[in-house]
């Protein structure tokens, strides 16, 4: 089976008719909780696991100890098992596009340690039981098919996966690296001095709920003064760097000798900064002088503000993401390099956001006060 | 924090007062679908996933290549990794034995291959949005700290997760092993004079569900003239059998040179055996000679059928288990001293129950005419 062209497709847009569904067929309103925004809140885990402090912990974003995937050492030396897990809800309505991203973001983990190698993905699907037949197999069809194209893209493959019946549809994988140590970056090395690099504009939360508004036609557009067109165009250029492999990025990592790294997701891009900042060897604090916004994603949240609301708190840094892009502190000189030399492999750009202090205050990582931000257009 | 123990647990029984909750509380009423009967039918699912023959290849239960976990040849010479996830519904009240259950359930996969050492497990975790926190509290507590005594117990630690908010509660995990080639068995050797070994009785089903019976209070306990005393003993029977792991099976499958094996789940006894035949390098059969039933499940069933029902199927081997015993071939000799040393091992018996047959129809498995049901008392 060839694989489909996930840029060609985001740009035709999803037609249910075209692919045998119900011209009313709305994948996502299957569900009212969506991407990364679904996790339980980090506080709430916490909570629950402190009473097991003495040798459970759960290494993945939830928990502040800076590592994107567990990493075990094995009973081989000098081999490591570097492994993730992710799953949760439809948030677009191509089922393509969702098993693309889907596969995208459990692999981002991996990629946020600058292991580029994945020997194993398993998929996990649960299928919403309220789906006719006709449905199942067209929805979950074209998620599989998405989710391997994005793997074959990876150079790895599916070799396992669990089903369930479920009351929604409910999307993940697991990807799982034997890696030798030397393959892995040290996550813990930033110094002062460094630059902040990101490799994603943020945005991502605003753009998928902007284009929900447009389809349930309740009046929010409306109300806000909003321009449709340009909405449309920001959700193709969020459904494109949502599916979008950080593996480039990954490999660049190395080259480039990062000091520190992470993935962008639900907790926003001040959150991962935190957490990551908090487990860095040295005291240090990461300050973010630019936010790379999604064109007009920026306006949407002045204008949800002048209404009195908090427009995803995107200026603060607090907007979740789902298959973000990576954060990472290097020096100045390799950072240059590296946004360079990344631009030209992903057809995108990637931006010097901020830089690393020695840490003074209370705080790990802030929004500088003259924060400037950068509308960025689509590229696609 | 120590570890409970099991079957003193068991034998208590779940107070929800007790441990903080309403008298009122059911974990198992949040689901409709329990245990390994939740998953999407094979059918289905076998035909979803024609259009990807190319390369993608899910080894997992569902399909029928007789592998229980995927085995993943590696960049390292000789080594291989050992991978598995499962995920399903509350099928009993307890959170805690639920996690007991849920984590040897899943390790069971691996030790289906003979792989006795897990380096990793990761932890799916589905909260329940209709909980209250109290409520939400308590059961994920109780689930992990089951999920972690079982891993305590199997020698490998939990250490990577995620979770979501899931309309009911959901509960999974995934194994990994990173083994060398000798420490998995062949799975594929079963020669005609090999007998069949089972080392956990069937009817989990017929006693997850008969027990339901007593707690809905829906008459059907009446209607069927019923013994609830008995139902409540061969329940906790099946919470020690579910929560009891498959190592020691696995381990001894290479000092008896096992020549096949794989774990008794979804699809029942006589489905396991298909799928198991079926792969087989020689053209063989297995036929199925002794059904051994927890006890007074086969009452139930008999009831059942004379009522007109499908006694769920028990007697044709097709009642779902939920992390059930291991069905090995190898030679007679072997399985005796297999059985014994286990039996003294687990403080638990194991039966030789079918033999292995040159194929002579189409037919990959099946239950003898004259096939001996044995009532299996609790060892508890």
């Amino acid at each position: 089976m060839t694989s489909i062209n996930r840029i060609e497709r985001i740009l035709e847009g999803f037609d249910p008719v075209k692919n045998g569904l119900d011209d009313e067929f709305v994948l996502t309103k299957l569900t009212a909780m969506k991407g990364c925004g679904c996790k339980v809140p980090r506080d709430i885990l916490l909570r629950l696991l402190q009473t097991f402090k003495t040798d459970l912990i759960i290494n993945n974003d939830e928990i502040d100890i800076g590592l994107d995937s567990c990493v075990i050492p094995l009973r081989h030396p000098g081999l490591r098992l570097v492994q993730t897990t992710d799953f949760f809800y439809p948030l677009v309505d191509d089922p393509y596009i969702m098993g693309r991203i889907t596969c995208a973001n459990v692999l981002s983990d991996l990629y946020a340690m600058g292991v580029s190698e994945c020997d194993n993905m398993l998929m996990l699907l649960g299928v919403a039981v309220d789906l006719n037949e006709t449905q199942r197999d067209i929805i979950v069809r074209l998620f599989i098919q998405g989710f391997k194209d994005a793997a074959d893209e990876a150079d790895t493959k599916i070799r396992g996966g669990q089903t369930v019946r479920c009351p929604w549809l409910l999307l993940g994988g697991v990807a799982s690296s034997v890696a030798h140590e030397s393959e892995i970056i040290k996550v813990d090395r930033a110094v002062p001095g460094d630059v902040l690099v990101l490799t994603k504009p943020i945005g991502g939360q605003v753009a998928v709920n902007s284009y929900e508004w447009i389809k349930n036609n309740k009046g929010r557009i409306e109300e806000l003064g909003l321009d449709s067109s340009k909405i449309r165009k920001a959700f193709q250029q969020v459904c494109e760097q949502m599916s979008r492999l950080n593996r480039n990025a990954a490999k660049l990592l190395h080259k480039y000798e990062a000091h520190s790294s992470t993935d962008v997701t639900g907790f926003g891009l001040l959150g991962h900064a935190e957490n990551l900042a908090r487990v860095q060897k040295q005291q240090v604090e990461f300050v973010i002088e630019k936010l790379p916004i999604i064109e007009y994603m920026d306006e949407i949240a002045d204008r949800m503000i002048e209404k009195g609301g908090e427009g995803f708190r995107l200026f603060q840094g607090r907007s979740a993401e789902t298959s973000g892009g990576l954060l990472i502190a290097m020096s100045m000189e390799n950072a240059q390099k590296y946004i360079s030399e990344l631009s030209g492999l992903d057809n995108a750009p990637a931006w010097n956001i901020g830089r690393v202090i020695t840490k003074t205050t209370d705080s790990f990582a802030s929004i500088a006060p003259d924060v400037v931000r950068l509308s960025i257009p689509s590229s696609i």
